[in-house]
């Protein structure tokens, strides 16, 4: 069953008692640099960093309370883990998620700092998928898959209802909304609230150069894979392919996708550092960097940016403002 | 004559169509630290990086226009300079802001690039009022104080207002409000919002160790100063003693001051990094600090911080997050 608007707002409305309503920012030192004006949704001030923490919640919130309160799992060593597990911590119940043993300990200790019950496995030796299906049948658990779940798109596209109203209030009906792009969660549900609610709106995906899966995706009207997985350091949204379910969305919705070399999205990291006083993670920044960087992609006179997350080490983080700013 | 809560309620009402509404943010890792709910209210996130942008717009709005017009002057190398800058510019009326000839470049170029004429001087041969009063007589230029003027307490104080409101929305209704403070227009602002909007709430200034001018005052029942101006990574915030319209209000007001070590505010930005994903400079941070650090000085389940800014230079801030991180 296809997602719909209502859904969104649904969600929007089990949200609304925690979500954090982030604000629309900007400086007129980035409107110089893209020569239009750019409005930037900063989610990294989401709770647990990015706006996993909507789908998390939705999902976690849209279930019956008896399986609620056997508990969820998710695969994930990232923010998707962190967002599910503040959710579930959150309505007091369980959380289990599965990590590779070679996770950074940082984002364990995150993860478990947030509530979950963290299990680690072997990548060489184990299969992720029959560890966590033994778990969910043993204790009843319920799966929350990263981005192609309706309860997940709904909540991220609540997202998409603030900026609606957000951009409404300074004025702008006619716009690109750029949009850190993996799995598609985030960008098909912000589709489809501004498809209601902000029809002069586009959401349109931004992912790095070299996996660019929606983009090429968009462009041939069919699912496209990338060949590798590893290789940028936007390693946040790098994901297989886009989903059965996100793909369709964005396919009816989005515009031509955009693409940006690591290199921008660090840049735009230190831009948002200096102009914003934002931390960005490189996944969480490409949106920015398209919009700053790659000026002739874009049209209008304003540019609406959804900087997705800000989950970066602190060492990498000091690398770029060394090199970049 | 006195600022009252009616004079903020007014500058709100000029503010309400630019300024940023900041959100109060929070991490339950922060809280566990604190030993106790923490509600951080992020002034970086104003624009020009810090809270003197309300100040600058409530003083530059409340100008008779024929008066504004002619434009404003101020003597500042750092937030106050941006903040009049700005405020001036979105008025469309002249800005001039007189800077010392050994004032970073960057902050030069900031000041700038928020549509001000820059006026340097020579701090050994040249005296800075002469040359203001100067310009300001030939121009006929209205000086903004930058902070022991009741227009600019007035726009600090709405900050105030926001943060009663906010923490009635979170049940805060007993609390500590720690504000990072300087002169005392941002804290004696706050102050008289919370009187009236949120009477449980009670504003305390905190300052570096060894410049605690405001603390000692504010114990003394009369106004002390600083025996030295340097020698603090939190110079944004150093100021030789509380002004003679600021300290009467913190005198009736405020509960005793605080004081941190440099240390301590350079472990709050970090905190503020990887936690909260902001952008703080170190004398934004010491409220932060006092909160996380010196637990014990304070009261109750839950304490507001003011992070009142994060223009901080990013080599700076990169060996924050490689020392302290």
């Amino acid at each position: 069953m296809p997602v719909t608007v209502a859904e969104i707002e649904a969600a929007a409305e089990r949200l609304a008692p925690v979500v954090r309503r982030t604000p629309l920012l900007s400086s007129p030192f980035l409107d110089e640099i893209a020569g239009r004006r750019v409005l930037v949704k900063p989610e990294c001030l989401q709770h647990t960093g990015s706006f996993k923490f909507r789908g998390g919640w939705s999902a976690v919130s849209a279930l019956p309370p008896d399986v609620r309160a056997r508990g969820v799992i998710a695969f994930s060593s990232g923010n998707h883990a962190q967002g599910v597990a503040y959710a579930a911590k959150l309505h007091g119940v369980p959380a289990v998620i599965v990590m590779p043993r070679d996770a950074p300990r940082l984002k364990v200790a995150n993860t478990e700092g947030f509530g979950a019950e963290v299990v680690l496995y072997d990548r060489e030796t184990e299969d992720r998928d029959e560890i966590g299906a033994a778990l969910a049948a043993e204790r009843g658990l319920t799966l929350i898959k990263p981005f192609d779940e309706p309860m997940v798109i709904a909540g991220q596209g609540t997202c998409g209802l603030e900026i609606a109203a957000q951009a409404a209030a300074c004025g702008v009906s006619e716009a690109d909304v750029l949009v850190c792009c993996g799995g598609g969660g985030l960008t098909s549900g912000i589709a489809l609230a501004l498809e209601r609610h902000a029809p002069g709106l586009r959401a349109r995906p931004v992912e790095p150069e070299g996996f660019d899966d929606v983009a090429r995706s968009l462009a041939a009207g069919r699912i496209e894979r990338n060949d590798r997985m590893a290789g940028s350091v936007c390693d946040a949204i790098v994901t297989p392919s886009p989903g059965e379910l996100t793909f369709p969305i964005m396919q009816r919705l989005c515009r031509p996708g955009l693409a940006v070399p690591d290199a921008l999205a660090l840049k735009a990291m230190a831009a948002a550092f200096v102009r914003l006083k934002l931390v960005l993670e490189p996944g969480g920044a490409v949106a920015l960097a398209a919009a700053l960087y790659r000026p002739e992609t874009v049209a209008g006179d304003a540019v609406i940016v959804v900087a997705s997350g800000g989950n970066v080490d602190p060492a990498a983080f000091a690398d770029v403002l060394r090199e970049g700013a």
